[in-house]
């Protein structure tokens, strides 16, 4: 069972609109509603892929958990009484996707404390652990380090900011910005320099999704480098299809270039689709053995 | 004491962001929620008056209620089970306002049957009943016939296309369109024409809103027009803000001039606020002495 884990769950709604117009007011006859997060994201991709897949977090109200059930993806989030947290996406008729993410009201102290004392006995039963996504407001910088500290279980941690820096000292198995976040994090643009300071301070590996460049994993074996041909879709959801694809080969245990492949193959699956956490399987499947992966390369071979 | 009718009450939320550009991700750090729907804003604007309302008609959840109970505005929603209505408006640095109003989900007709049963007793108690706003999807487009039928208290009903072509030959006291709802119900652009078709179906008076020029009111007395200096600001509101003049006009007997008014100083006094149901009191008090109303004319003064 592989644990996704979404301090920030959501209600991601999407609205239909021929065009959009700033400034103008819209009728919205299209509206759906599910569950979201990035972690939430996650755990439907999996499941989608097959795996089994346990769902935590903290969620408001009642609708992230009902939507899950009835997806038949488990979950074990902590309720808070705040209402859920939501995103707003706009897609227009040409295809573009305007997005407006609450932040989520703050959480109390109480409330994480429930999550961080559920969280090992779930983390002990998974074979990978995946941390997912911003930390709400009232949640401390180290809340991924403390979730980290509490398992034995490998775990996939993407994050950005704040919470990126303040998890990869508990030493994660594996992390996963993109090439901006691995920037802001380290300070500087060069990936390979970047995935190196991260892993001085913790991180086991590191795979950055470079967009169009694929991707990129400095390990402890060496760098490897993977990529496709760039696809036109929406690259929202695409970094969550990737961390699906590494955290069931961490459970696997396959061999990086494996990984990577299968990485690089589900992110395009998610570019095929307009909603984060869905994948097209077919392109999935025609794409991963095509897929090519250089290394291992020592780190010095830049 | 005015009860308003609101058949599709919505959440209203608002995101504050610095500036909307098509095609992005927007943070949102800053989410107000209130309750909202035309007559609920028109409840609201008597409220800040001092008068006594009642808010009915069906809302979804239990949001609505509680933001209504919180503001002190007594209600008798009919509760649905379908999650509430929302409306999200996007307000950008510069003030403009891009709004997505979702349509709202079906109404199953034994909740429309609960609304039609419990109106009678609650338009009974009232001095004028306020009619306002779209039908949701499965009431039919007499609904406002059926209330305005069910009672002897004077009725202004304020909504547009079928639902105001459905209520009008049941006999409002008063409907107030816009120009251009005006013009799409009568075919005609000319305001005095349209105004007479629709009491020649059934409406008491006509008073239209017409944006920079004013009011037009089209009564069994003659023709008045009210006008002010245009203002700038945010037009969202002014219609529900006209109508609880309107409405107040009616419960307190006034004349023409008078009620017209005070529906074109109230209208500029919503304009000053951002958020449908607020209005500017200061701006209400200096304006109203100040409003030129002329008439009456006959009809055919034109």
């Amino acid at each position: 069972m592989i644990l996704t884990v979404t301090p920030n769950a959501a209600l991601d709604v999407t609205y239909h609109v021929p065009t959009l117009r700033p400034g103008a007011a819209h009728r919205v006859t299209d509206v759906a509603v599910r569950a979201g997060g990035k972690g939430v994201n996650v755990a439907r991709v999996l499941h989608a892929l097959g795996h089994e897949t346990l769902v935590t977090g903290l969620a408001g109200g009642r609708e992230i958990q009902d939507d899950l059930a009835a997806a038949g993806i488990a979950e074990r989030l902590v309720s808070v009484t705040t209402p859920a947290r939501r995103t707003v996406t706009v897609v227009s008729g040409d295809g573009a996707a305007t997005a407006f993410n609450e932040q989520g009201p703050p959480v109390a102290a109480r409330d994480w404390e429930r999550l961080a004392a559920v969280f090992p006995t779930l983390a002990d039963r998974a074979e990978v652990v995946v941390l997912s996504g911003s930390l709400p407001p009232g949640l401390p910088a180290d809340a991924y380090a403390r979730l980290i500290g509490a398992t034995t279980t490998p775990v996939v941690l993407d994050a950005s900011g704040p919470a990126l820096l303040g998890g990869v000292p508990a030493g994660p198995r594996l992390v996963k910005p993109n090439a901006e976040e691995l920037a802001e994090a380290t300070g500087t643009g060069d990936p390979l320099a970047g995935a190196a300071r991260l892993r001085a301070h913790g991180a086991g590996a590191v795979v950055a999704s470079l967009g169009p460049d694929g991707l990129v994993a400095v390990t402890g074996e060496g760098v490897w480098r993977a990529r496709s041909r760039p696809r036109t879709g929406n690259p929202t959801g695409a970094g969550d299809a990737c961390v699906a694809a590494l955290a069931a080969g961490l459970a696997a245990g396959a061999d990086w270039p494996v990984v990577l492949a299968d990485a690089v193959a589900l992110s395009a699956a998610a570019v095929a689709c307009p909603l984060a956490g869905d994948v097209d399987l077919d392109v999935y499947r025609r794409l991963a053995p095509l897929i090519e992966v250089e290394g291992p390369h020592a780190d010095t071979d830049r």
